[in-house]
C-alpha cells in the first residue's frame, strides 16, 4: 500500500443559476494513497502541477449541455492540467513522466482515461505553458486565425479580449501573417489593469493599436477609428454587442471567427441580441464557430511551428499566476469580471 | 427619326421609410422614340417583355447603401427583366435579339450598360425562365445550395420562403443531392395561398415534409417535429425568428447559407436579434452570405446543369405571373406579404 496523504481539492457546492459566486465551489481535504489501487487497470495516479482557468469552466458550471460532462456536485471541478505521472497501470506512462490535459482541481487526481492525456514534449519551456501557449489556448489560436480567418497578408484583424489566453497569440500570429492588428481588452477601473493590459498589447504583444473597450461608450465609433476602411477578420471571444458592431464594419468577404462569447457567459438572463446579422448577407461574411478539440491532429504540426518562434522570442506569453489550489475559485471569477492579464493559472505546486 | 410612341413606367413616388405601401410607386406614361439617339453610342433600346419582381427591389426604394446604386425619384424602378432588342448602337447585340439583365420598369428602355447583360441561350424554355430558374434566383439556388451548403447525400436541409423564387429551386437541388428536405411557407390567411403553397412543395416539387409556418406558434417545436435529430444545413430567406430557432436545431458542423432576410426588410422598425448565436459555436455551424452577382462566371456550368434537368422534366418550376406593367406595384407589395405562390413576375408584353 502506499502513503495516504491529504488531497485538497475545489468541488462544485451548487449548480450556478445565472451568476458565478465564489461559494458555488468550496474546498475539502480527502485522503488519497500515492499509488493506484489495485482493479483499476489503464489509469494513472498524478501529482497535479499547474491547472488552468478556461472560460468554458462556467458552463460546466451551470450543468449546460456540452460535449463534456457536467461537474458532479460534491465532486472536484476538472479542467485543464499539468501534471506529473506518480503510478501508472497503463502501458503508455511511466512513474515520473510529466503529462498535460484533462484532470481534477486537486492535489492528486487517479486519472481513468489517460488516453486523452499529451506527454511534454519540450522540458526546455515553462511547464505551465503547456496549459498556455502550448497547450488548448495556443492550439485555439492558431487553429481559429491561421484555418478559420484565413489571413492574407495586408488584411485588418480585430481582436476581442487581447491580452487573454488566446487572443494575445492571436494578434502575434496576425502580425506574423503580415496584418494590421488591433486588440482590446479592458477591466472595471477599480481593480486597475485596463491601463495595463492596453499597454501590454501594443508593447509586449506587437499590436497595431488597442484599445480598452470599457471606456468606449460607442463600440461603433471605436471601430471606425481603428479601421476607417473596415474590419477583414474578426477573432470573436466575447459576442455580445462586440460581435454586433464589428458586423457593422466588415469589409466584403470577411471572416468572423466565433471563439468564445465570454461577455455572455456570466450575469445575463439572456443573451444579447444581434440586431445586424443582415451585414453578413449584404458583406459576404463567413461566420464560424469552432472546437479545438476537434484539431488535436494538427497539435504536432503547431508545435513544430510555435516552438521555435518562442526559442527565438519571436513570439511571447504572459501568464497570470495565482498561487496554490485554495486560489482557484477566486481566480476563476476573476477571469469573467476581466480581472486577468494574460493566461490565468493556478499553481498547485511547482514539482 | 424613330416612331415616337408612349411609354408607361412604374417610377418611385417617395423613398420608403419603412413599410412599403402600393403609392411609394406610381404609374406614368411618358413618349420614347423607338431609335437609338443620336450620341447615344454603345446603348441598346429594348421592348421589355418579362419584369421580375425580387425582395431586393425594396432595399433600393428605401435608399439603402448596396452595391447597386439606389432608384431615383420619379424615374422608373429598375429590375431584372427579359427584353427584346429593337434597335442597337453597341456592337454585341443586334435588333431581335433577346436579353436578360437589368432594365427599367417601364415598356420601352433604353440600357445605357449593355455589357451587362447576357443573351438568351435556349428559345425552347419559356423566356420568362431567364428572371426565374434560368436566372438570378436560379443561379442563387445552385451556388447558395451547393457552394455554400456543401451538401454530402443523407444530410438533412431546411429551406425557408420554399415556395419562392429560390426556395423551390434549392429543395429540388436538395433532393437530386440525395439529402432529405423540409420547406416552410406560409401566408395570412385571408390571401388563401397557404395551403396551396405547402402542398406544392410536397406534390409538385418533391420536398419530404413541408409545413405552414404561420400556423406554427413555436418554430422551436416545428424544427424539432420535423428534424428530431437536427438540420445539416439551413438555407435561409427569411432571417429572424426563424433563424433563430434553426440556431437551436442545427447539428454539429452545419451550414447556414445567409440568402436573404425577408421577414426583416417590411414594416420593422428595428430588425429582430438573433440571441443564440452561441448555437454557431459550440455547434461549430458556418454561417455564410453571399451575393448571387459574385459568381455568375458559373453561369455557363450552371445552364449546363439545370437546362437538361428542365427537359427531362426532373426540376419544374412555378411563375406566379401579373399581367400588365400596372399591375407590378401591387405585385411587389404582395411579394413581402407572402401573396405569392413561386417566382413573382409582371408580363409586360408576350413579343
Amino acid at each position: 500500500m502506499g502513503e495516504e496523504i491529504s488531497n485538497k481539492q475545489v468541488v462544485l457546492s451548487n449548480y450556478v443559476k445565472t451568476s458565478l459566486k465564489e461559494s458555488d465551489m468550496s474546498l475539502r481535504t480527502s485522503k488519497i494513497q500515492l499509488k493506484i489501487p489495485s482493479g483499476c487497470d489503464g489509469t494513472v495516479l498524478v501529482k497535479n502541477l499547474y491547472l488552468s482557468i478556461d472560460p468554458f469552466i462556467l458552463a460546466l458550471m451551470k450543468n449546460q449541455e456540452l460535449e463534456l460532462p457536467s461537474f458532479t456536485l460534491d465532486s472536484p471541478i476538472y479542467g485543464f492540467g499539468v501534471s506529473k505521472v506518480l503510478d501508472s497501470s497503463h502501458p503508455n506512462f511511466k512513474t515520473g513522466e510529466l503529462v498535460w490535459g484533462f484532470t481534477g482541481w486537486e492535489e492528486y487526481s487517479l486519472i481513468k482515461d489517460p488516453d486523452q492525456l499529451f506527454k511534454v514534449q519540450d522540458k526546455d519551456l515553462p511547464l505551465s505553458y503547456y496549459i498556455g501557449i502550448l497547450g488548448m489556448p495556443g492550439m485555439t489560436a492558431y487553429v481559429g486565425f491561421f484555418k478559420y480567418c484565413s489571413p492574407k497578408k495586408g488584411e485588418t484583424v480585430y481582436v476581442s479580449a487581447a491580452s487573454g489566453a488566446v487572443g494575445q497569440l492571436v494578434g502575434q500570429f496576425a502580425k506574423i501573417a503580415g496584418c494590421y492588428v488591433v486588440g482590446s481588452a479592458g477591466s472595471k477601473e477599480k481593480w486597475g489593469f485596463a491601463l495595463m493590459k492596453v499597454d501590454l498589447l501594443k508593447n509586449k504583444f506587437g499590436f497595431d493599436e488597442a484599445f480598452n473597450y470599457k471606456e468606449e461608450q460607442d463600440y461603433n465609433a471605436a471601430l471606425k477609428r481603428y479601421f476607417p476602411d473596415g474590419i477583414d477578420i474578426y477573432f470573436d471571444n466575447v459576442g455580445g454587442k462586440m460581435l454586433e458592431a464589428v458586423l457593422n464594419n466588415m469589409r466584403l468577404n470577411g471572416r468572423v471567427a466565433l471563439c468564445g462569447m465570454i461577455s455572455q457567459y456570466n450575469s445575463l438572463e439572456q443573451p444579447e441580441g444581434i440586431h445586424n446579422l443582415i451585414n453578413a448577407l449584404v458583406k459576404r461574411v463567413r461566420m464560424e464557430g469552432f472546437f479545438t478539440s476537434d484539431h488535436y491532429h494538427l497539435y504536432p504540426k503547431f508545435l513544430e511551428m510555435v516552438v521555435p518562434l518562442i526559442k527565438e522570442e519571436k513570439i511571447t506569453y504572459v501568464e497570470d499566476i495565482a498561487e496554490g489550489i485554495e486560489s482557484a475559485p477566486g481566480a476563476l471569477f476573476g477571469l469573467y469580471s476581466g480581472r486577468n492579464v494574460g493566461k490565468l493559472l493556478v499553481v498547485v505546486a511547482r514539482e
